[in-house]
């Protein structure tokens, strides 16, 4: 065993990296390339049989009368509370403080859209009844991220999702779906995406997360919206001539993956377990409601990486690529599962857990100097 | 002969179609993937050898510091003028009125950045020296399309785009260069990339004009301005997680076809030959400065669209793929040479512009009744 490995690099050679679909390189196009005949004609500005075709679908599995495809769902969110905001004639939009918006996008929407969030709830649960009732009539959309990612990949019940629906409704407020891992949490609700987006006046889906595409997402709702959405699409120029090296492996991981979203949801709470079952760990859900959730660990960043780079090489078995300092000398990682899951020998799996509920029981006997 | 076949359809089943490198279908990006290996791995938003790597060959051969790879022209442009006015403490930029900001981009520039473009010259001509000289202190950024597109594809002469950067210069007025079509005009100009680029702060070239890939573009200008505008690339939405689907086919037809941009521009000069020795045809520019021009023609839209349309069923060869109405009772269409025009058989090409001339003739001498 090399001392000086790092985390990424002993996770990069592990024979049985746990999260995710594969790995980020040119076979994802390839494969979705395969058996696609050349003569397949190109998109061209939004128009043609390669991206009407796949809008339609992906319209009919959300039960809304349009959808549009965007190269990202960061041009899409900014976009769907735009179109909203103007309708209402207000700058004032709603959403969770740590929403993708707020915290990964650069203040796009301020910076080019001069809109004005107001941040519902605090840092450590999702969205509520509660919050949506503090809203006035001055707020043209309410933004809810399901599930809520940042904090591990939390829900609301359904029942508090139906009551934030009618709330919103009464006052008029339309409410906008980040749906970047809707697929995944319709196992736990039991609902169909259209049943679930039946709530909300708009929606965007993201098709490089749980779908494992190469990148794009889209954004539907009624049939002016979109319309309208497309204007914007322009103006943004996220328009492109050709968007098809995204559509088509869209098209075919969607086809493939929605399907299995049951199983990684399913193989998500097992893992969820088996980290829970080791001293010093637990997840954040403790039982997740989708294919995500958060490790969380009482051994500071440093320890953990040498821990788990240490796990993958000796039993290779790839845990986590990273991780994060965390409050009060923790530390901290996400875990999304996929289709390489089904792929990790379970006795790998059972040495590796046993490995690392040995190294943090005996990390946290350890004094804690120089902290 | 089939009476009721459109244009478009005549062309599309014609054996020699004149202009572009070929149809804009699946198998432009199966060829560029030819012999990537699987194990590529993606750029991740904006950083990785894959885009990094083609980022620093651009900047060279623009002679640039720094180049940042777009999805869109529309975005990388917006961008450029947007760093200089927040530079310059002014919304106020200038362009021609026939600028891709100005008629295709929905009005982005004034929607989402709130710049107040001037218009300089006006749309039969090229911006030029004189036009520079109006402009006060107030203006942050001219930007100069070569060639003006939406014109046939003008230039001005060097030396007054010499001058226009001296004046700029003079004024602190930053120029950014819309080089949609930069490869094209250098054998015209008999000037290196990186030569005419000496003339600008900033530059964008795309890479599915000339260059015939899928899409995307490139920015390039100083460092700290090429930073700024990855910030931009975020808000905009267009920092993807992945752009390798464009950059391997930009970098692969980048490299295939610059070095022909000689024989694009001579081929442009003689094709624009055969149209100005039709009778009711004439070419902008007359001569040819790159590899397109626009086709005038004193011919009724409806009566040219059936001419090319016999002419592509009769000979083979598809001049064009659509014909637009234009002042006077007459028509106009755009050509853009490319690959495809090595490929059309001489003596086919000169039986369809003998026809072209016999139609034209003949229509010319028609009472022109209903118009």
């Amino acid at each position: 065993m090399d001392d000086n490995i790092t985390l990424k690099q002993a996770f990069d050679k592990s024979a049985y990296p746990v999260g995710g679909h594969g790995r980020r390189n040119a076979e994802v196009l390839l494969e979705a390339f395969r058996g696609i005949d050349g003569e397949t004609e190109s998109d061209m500005y939004g128009s043609g049989a390669v991206i009407e075709g796949f809008q339609t679908e992906i319209a009919e599995y959300l039960g809304k009368p349009a959808a549009v495809f965007f190269p990202s769902g960061t041009m899409a969110q900014q976009i769907a509370l735009r179109i909203w905001s103007d309708r209402r004639g207000s700058a004032t939009v709603a959403y969770h403080p740590l929403c993708h918006l707020e915290i990964h996008e650069q203040n796009g929407l301020r910076e080019l859209h001069r809109l004005e969030p107001i941040l519902l709830a605090d840092k450590s649960r999702t969205v509520l009844p509660r919050d949506v009732e503090t809203l006035g009539a001055d707020v043209a959309c309410l933004l809810l991220e399901l599930p809520q990612r940042e904090i591990g990949g939390q829900l609301p019940d359904y029942a508090e999702l139906e009551a934030m629906s009618a709330l919103c409704r009464e006052r008029g407020i339309k409410l906008h779906l980040d749906g970047a891992r809707l697929f995944e949490i319709l196992p736990y609700y039991g609902k169909t995406a259209a049943e679930v987006c039946a709530l909300f006046d708009s929606v965007y889906v993201s098709f490089y997360k749980g779908i494992g595409g190469i990148a794009g997402a889209i954004l539907a709702g009624p049939e002016d919206f979109a319309a309208e959405s497309k204007i914007w699409k322009r103006r943004h120029g996220g328009d492109l001539i050709s968007l098809y090296p995204y559509i088509i492996p869209a098209e075919r991981y969607f086809r493939e993956r929605v399907p299995k979203m049951e199983r990684y949801y399913r193989d998500a709470v097992e893992l969820a377990g088996l980290y829970n079952g080791c001293r010093g760990a637990k997840t954040r859900p403790q039982t997740p409601v989708s294919n995500m959730f958060h490790v969380h660990l009482d051994a500071p960043k440093e320890d953990a990486e040498r821990i788990f780079a240490g796990i993958a090489e000796r039993t290779g078995v790839g845990l986590t690529a990273y991780v994060n300092a965390a409050a009060e000398g923790g530390s901290q990682f996400e875990v999304s599962l996929g289709d390489r899951y089904a792929g990790v020998p379970a006795d790998k799996l059972r040495e590796a857990f046993r490995q690392l509920d040995e190294a943090l029981g005996a990390q946290a006997a350890e004094p804690k100097a120089g902290q």
